[in-house]
């Protein structure tokens, strides 16, 4: 029973492949709108992992629509999860793909669709979709992060990750300059995952 | 890393304590209150799973005020979800308890914990409270139980179970009779497990 895991190279997506990795057999699946090398830094850590990985083109019309929320609002939210349902719909219009799963949280605010969203897309593609870290609070995630999985952190500017905010953010610089991105985009740190921590 | 998970013998408990064994130590928890031998029944399940067991006896004034709640409400949800929140509180306030779960779904009802009592129950008594079923539909954790568990399943008044309900059911069988019980408790099916399928 094969699942497709969106895969960011983060620590949540990285972690929801491990939980799952006993009853599913994981494909991790990275969305790239080719402004970036997304795909070539996820897959390095797909085989770090040992999971097989591929690398899912998005229409770049969605990037646009994506790119007018964020000017229009002055904040990312609507944007990046308009961005994540669109990745969804994408991925589920393939008539292999029969489970979807991503590494959202019980207290994550963006991405995260809401139930009759999920409904929605469940329904009308005849796929199930899956959070199997919904029921996680932060803190539990950082342990079991800590203690499965070896990781590198920074600023987000700096850490390289294959999630929807680096597009978007090259999109902007692109367009407007290193100072449009801090005024839309609150700092904060990301994280990148290394390899998982081999347990003695 | 321990992980004191909820168990009535069901098929989400079940699942539940299978999804977490890869990353935590799992012990099964069964909350009784002494009205009937749901210990060892749950005990025999457990052993089956290969999980070790141990049985948490409740207060008997919790179900008194269940039993209150239900023939107040003449349903038996908030003298359900009373005693869930009850069965945590109890369990938490066990020092050695650091990590507690259960089989809550996405789409259930009952029994449920709303936020604000997870976040309650996390900050006052200093354990993580992890739902590994929360990201599931019904479809998914239907599919996953025909795969990796052995059930029977029944009208829930033949059906041997650990869960509260039993013994809520008993109390109102001893004070008032079966047609009482007919009348609170909507007819379902139930579902017990008997043991892991092994795969090929």
């Amino acid at each position: 029973m094969r699942i497709s895991v969106l895969f960011s190279g983060g620590k949540d997506s990285s972690l929801s492949a491990l939980l799952m990795e006993p009853l599913f057999e994981i494909e991790l699946v990275t969305c790239c709108f080719g402004l970036l090398p997304n795909g070539e830094l996820a897959a390095k850590t797909a085989k770090e992992l040992r999971f097989p990985h591929r690398v899912l083109s998005l229409e770049r019309e969605i990037l646009e629509k994506a790119y007018e929320k964020i000017m229009k609002d002055g904040f990312p939210k609507s944007a990046i999860n308009y961005i994540h349902e669109k990745a969804i719909e994408t991925l589920a219009s393939d008539p292999e793909v029969k489970f979807i799963a991503d590494g959202t949280r019980r207290d994550d605010r963006v991405p995260v669709l809401s139930i009759s969203q999920i409904r929605s897309i469940e329904d009308r593609l005849g796929i199930q979709y899956i959070c199997p870290l919904k029921g996680y609070n932060r803190k539990t995630v950082s342990i079991l992060v800590e203690r499965y999985l070896r990781i590198e952190e920074g600023p987000s500017e700096n850490t390289p990750k294959a999630d929807y905010e680096t597009e978007l953010r090259e999109l902007i610089r692109q367009r407007h300059g290193e100072e449009k991105i801090k005024e839309l985009f609150p700092a904060h740190i990301q994280s990148h995952v290394l390899s998982r921590k081999e347990l003695p």
